[in-house]
């Protein structure tokens, strides 16, 4: 057991309205628990903070289940084994799962995966080499389907899911264009991730022009993290065949109201094209080959990785409202301690 | 030659603004033409008035080419040969082709079919066993995928399109579900095509609830022949991998302004479901095998088929307009000629 002796808890303290605040979040301090039968005692290291999140606090029933009111948050943690009463894990081992925002916490270890510490830094278990590397992976190959010399556009791009599918998309041999909100992104798309072309939103005055200037022949692939009017300009630019891959709507996680928006059908039909959304757990049963092809681009440096780390459990809030106003570069964890091992 | 000495041709007269009217067609008395080498001479019989014309009314590039003001409008018609300067033709053959509105034309015949009289009545290549039957069979069973046991949901389903579609859904085993907006169409569908539930959608005072009802199961396959706010309901009971087949969009097509709606991206990510368009000509060189089994359906009565016929040259204008104001049950074709021969 670790000097710190204290326990906290983060819990779902309201419902947001719109953007979430400071106040959608409740801290409580609890006791360190004791860990039963077949469970296992766990230190919290790496927080992650997710766009997907904010449809969580919604009472809606989704391929998630909502939170709940006045209990734990719940995402990707990675964290370390402090006691084991199940004899498939030991003291020490680095685990990760959807586990609760808490410093320490006992769980049945049903759900949890062994890191290997030795395969890579144990936080991109959050990310390259665990669900948004997978989700990068599976969209943009599955769905979209890419082909050598075709142009794939990707909203989004400096973040978590957008990087690394930036980066495959190039691998095999695309044109690539991307696009986020911050003149830092713009230089870290084009000049550490290979980019083609990387265009601002927020500073480009005629994003319709921009976009077809960037893509001269069209777009063949539109892998969506952001929905809204971007994605309504990249519509116009598709080609025959276009694959839309629907990742993320992140400009549309906070309106409370259906949003409204030019309807995409025609559009679909004269372009014969195709517009799929998905999980990632759709495609679980194919996770291990693709973590295994994903470290190796890793490991040759193909996929670069970018983190932003926030450090201290009480930032979680913070560093998870700062997905909405676009600061974050890459994907956004927060460390919350050191392994005691 | 017959006695009948005048030729006659329709041309677009001017771009309709919304809603075609008469003022869009002009007819002109022309001469019969004469035959130059490896011409045919054609006489129309069966003139195809379809939906989708009224997109290739507009000025804008799309899968087909815009219609040309003051030009003859094109179509799908069934023709006789007259007089043949082609040794692949003789007078006496029927065949079928995309022609120009004439009573008479000559054309080489690169792209003319010639049609087996004896497998069935020569009109059902301009439905059936022509584009509206491929259209349905490809678009049923290369994009929806249906399964059996699943719930298929077709809007038009009395129309040329949707009644195949319904047929063949019900040859797959499925559920079927089909809107249309007449009593007549809701009893031709439920009792000559044997769909499982037809809605009157012009009848019935909360669709959401109808369709609700209809598909206590959820909705797997949804065929689009209509667009708008229909589909934003079939939308919302989309079942997990459901698939989404563009055909057509006819509340769509007479609006000038890009029409809005409820951005359907959310719906399609929560559901990993699949909104794809598609053209007729994407299959084209899986049309013979096609054509052979809508072929064998038709004879064996597993695909019935019904034609709403109207006759005469002069009709070919009311009747195209008669598809817009939802009168029509199955295929509307034109009489223009009983053959010589």
């Amino acid at each position: 057991m670790s000097d710190e002796q204290t326990n906290r808890v983060i819990e779902l303290a309201e419902r947001p309205q719109g953007v979430p605040t400071k106040n959608t979040f409740r801290f409580n301090d609890i006791a360190v628990p004791e860990p039963k039968e077949k469970e296992v005692l766990l230190k919290s290291i790496y927080v992650s903070v997710d766009p997907y999140m904010r449809g969580r606090m919604r009472d809606v029933k989704s391929y998630v289940e909502p939170f709940a009111v006045d209990e734990p948050i719940t995402g990707g943690i990675v964290a370390e084994v402090l006691e084991s009463n199940n004899k498939a894990f030991s003291a020490g081992d680095i685990v990760q799962g959807q586990l609760e925002w808490k410093k320490y916490q006992t769980v049945e270890p049903k759900e949890l995966q062994q890191i290997d510490p030795d395969l890579a830094p144990t936080s991109t278990s959050l990310s390259t080499l665990g669900m948004t590397g997978l989700t990068a992976y599976f969209g943009l190959l599955e769905i979209g389907e890419p082909e050598q010399g075709e142009t794939v556009v990707v909203s989004g791009a400096a973040g978590a899911v957008g990087s690394v599918v930036a980066q495959i998309a190039k691998i095999k041999g695309c044109r690539v264009v991307g696009t986020a909100g911050s003149d830092e992104k713009i230089d870290y798309l084009e000049n550490e991730l290979g980019v083609d072309k990387a265009i601002n939103y927020k500073s480009t005055d005629d994003m319709m022009q921009a976009l077809a200037g960037a893509c001269p022949n069209g777009v063949d692939v539109y892998f969506d993290n952001v929905g809204g009017e971007l994605s309504d300009m990249v519509l116009r630019l598709i080609n025959k065949n276009a694959r839309i891959v629907l990742c993320g709507q992140i400009a549309l996680y906070n309106k409370n109201e259906m949003p409204q928006g030019p309807r995409p059908q025609l559009m679909l039909i004269t372009k014969s094209a195709r517009m799929e959304g998905f999980i990632v757990s759709d495609f679980a049963s194919k996770f291990k080959i693709a973590i295994k092809q994903l470290a190796t681009w890793f490991n040759t440096g193909e996929i670069t990785h970018r983190e932003t780390v926030t450090e201290g459990f009480e930032n979680i809030p913070e560093a998870f409202l700062g997905l909405f106003s676009g600061d974050n570069i890459g994907k956004q964890i927060v460390k919350v301690a050191e392994p005691e091992n």
